[in-house]
C-alpha cells in the first residue's frame, strides 16, 4: 500500500484525488492547501490541513501547485524520507529543494474542474533520481493509467512546449472559429464533425499529407479574400504567419 | 429516382461516387473527367466518359472540380434543363454561368481520397434559387447526410474561412507538436490523448473556458522559455502572434 499526501486544491490535485482516492493499492492519507475553503472538496479525505509545518509521513508526496511555488512548498519536507514530486510539464526536476528525495509526476491531459478526467488513457511522465524511485513512480502511475512513460526533464519541457501548440493554440483557433461563425450567423457545432475528424486524422495518419487548404496550394487569391473578411488584426496576423509557415513547409517536402 | 451526372475525379467526387452510388432514390448515371487515366475508379458506373458535349439528362449535375474550373465546366451545362451545383465552400453560387439552374452542395469536412468519409455526420450546406430547387437539394444531401444547413454563398465564405482555421491551421500546430517530439527523441503519439481531448471539449464546452496555458496567464518567463527552445523562426512567429492574441482575447473577458 502506497501511502500519498497531497499537496494543492487545485484543477490537477482534485483530479489525482479523484482518480486515486478509490485505487487499490494506494492510499492518500492527507490533503494540504493554504486556504481552508478550497479543502472541501477533499472532505472526505482521513485528514485535510492547512498547517505546512504537520506533514503526516508518507511513501510520496504530490506537490501540485502553480509552478513559481513549487521550491518553496518543497523546502517544507527536507526532514521527510518519502519521495517528493511535481506535477508541472514546463519545470525540471531540479526545481525541487535539492536536499529531498525528487521526482515528476506530470500528466500530459488538459485538465480543468469541470471535465471529470479518465486517467486511464492520459500518459504519465515520470522522472526519478533512482531506479527504486523510478519503481515507486512507475507503481503509482500504473495504478491510474496504461500509460506510462519515463522523460528527462530537457524532454519534458520540450513536450511540453509541443503541447501548448497542441492544445492551447489549437483551441484559441477554435474560438477564432467559433468567432467567425457568429458574425456570420451560423451556428459553431456545424464544424463539430471537421474538429473531431481533423483531431483523429493526425493521431492515426501521415500529418504532412492531411495538410489541404490555400495555403498548401498556394492560392493566393483565396488567401487574400479571406485576409479581407477578417476585421481583426491579430487574426489577420495569425492567418498571415500560419499560412507562410504551412507553404514553406510543404515547398521543402517537394 | 434522383438521376445526376458527376463531373470530376478527384476527392470529393470519388468520395460522393462511394457514398451515393448505394443509395436509394438516387442513381448516378455518367460520370465525366478530362482524363481518361482518373476515372478508373468510376468503372462500374454505367458510363464513364472525357466528352463534355454528350452529356446526360440528368435531374442533379454535381461539379466537383477546382475552383478555378467551375465557371468553365458550367458553360456546357447552359443547354440543360436539370439543376447544376458545385461542391466548393470558398466560391458563391454566381460562379457558375448564369444561364443554367444554379446551386450549391458544400460537404463541410476534410476529405481526402485515403480516408473512407462517414458522410451521415458531415453537415453538407446547400444554397439554390428557387424553393423546388432547395427541395431538390435538400432530397439529394438527406440520402447520405443526417445534418443539412441551408447558407448564403455569404456565410459559406464565412464557414470556410472558420474552417481554415479549425482544420487547416490546427493540422499544421499538430505538425509542428510532432516536430517538437521528433526533436527531443519523445514518441508523438503521447500527445493523442490531448489531440482528441482538445477537440472533443471544444465540440461540448465553452471554448473560451477551456483555454490554459502561459499566454492566457500572461506568464512572460514560460514564454520566453518556450521561444528559446525553438528553432525555426516561422514557429517562434506562430508562438508570439499566437500568445498575443489569446492574452488580448482574455484581457477583453476580463
Amino acid at each position: 500500500m502506497l501511502s500519498i499526501v497531497l499537496i494543492g486544491t487545485g484543477n490537477v490535485a482534485q483530479q489525482f484525488y479523484e482518480a486515486m482516492g478509490n485505487k487499490n493499492g494506494i492510499k492518500i492519507i492527507q490533503v494540504i492547501g493554504r486556504n481552508k475553503k478550497k479543502l472541501t472538496p477533499f472532505a472526505n479525505c482521513p485528514e485535510t490541513s492547512t498547517d505546512f509545518k504537520h506533514i503526516y509521513d508518507a511513501d510520496i508526496y504530490i506537490i501540485a501547485v502553480n509552478d513559481d511555488s513549487i521550491n518553496t512548498v518543497s523546502q517544507h519536507f527536507t526532514n521527510k524520507s518519502g519521495l517528493v514530486v511535481h506535477t508541472s510539464g514546463s519545470m525540471p526536476l531540479s526545481v525541487l529543494a535539492d536536499s529531498v528525495r525528487r521526482g515528476v509526476f506530470y500528466p500530459l491531459q488538459t485538465i480543468s474542474k469541470e471535465r471529470r478526467i479518465d486517467f486511464s488513457e492520459v500518459p504519465i511522465c515520470i522522472e526519478a533520481e533512482s531506479s527504486e524511485d523510478y519503481e515507486l513512480l512507475r507503481e503509482l502511475a500504473n495504478t491510474i493509467s496504461d500509460q506510462v512513460q519515463t522523460m528527462t526533464s530537457e524532454q519534458r519541457k520540450s513536450v511540453h512546449l509541443a503541447a501548448v501548440f497542441v492544445n492551447n493554440f489549437t483551441n484559441h483557433l477554435y474560438h477564432i472559429g467559433n468567432e467567425i461563425c457568429d458574425e456570420a450567423g451560423v451556428p459553431f457545432k456545424i464544424l463539430n464533425p471537421l474538429i473531431l475528424e481533423t483531431a483523429k486524422k493526425a493521431t492515426q495518419d501521415n500529418i504532412l499529407n492531411a495538410q489541404t487548404g490555400p495555403a498548401v496550394r498556394n492560392d493566393k487569391l483565396t488567401m487574400k479574400k479571406h485576409l479581407a473578411l477578417l476585421n481583426n488584426k491579430d487574426y489577420r496576423d495569425i492567418y498571415s504567419v500560419l499560412s507562410n509557415s504551412i507553404r514553406k513547409t510543404h515547398e521543402k517536402k517537394l
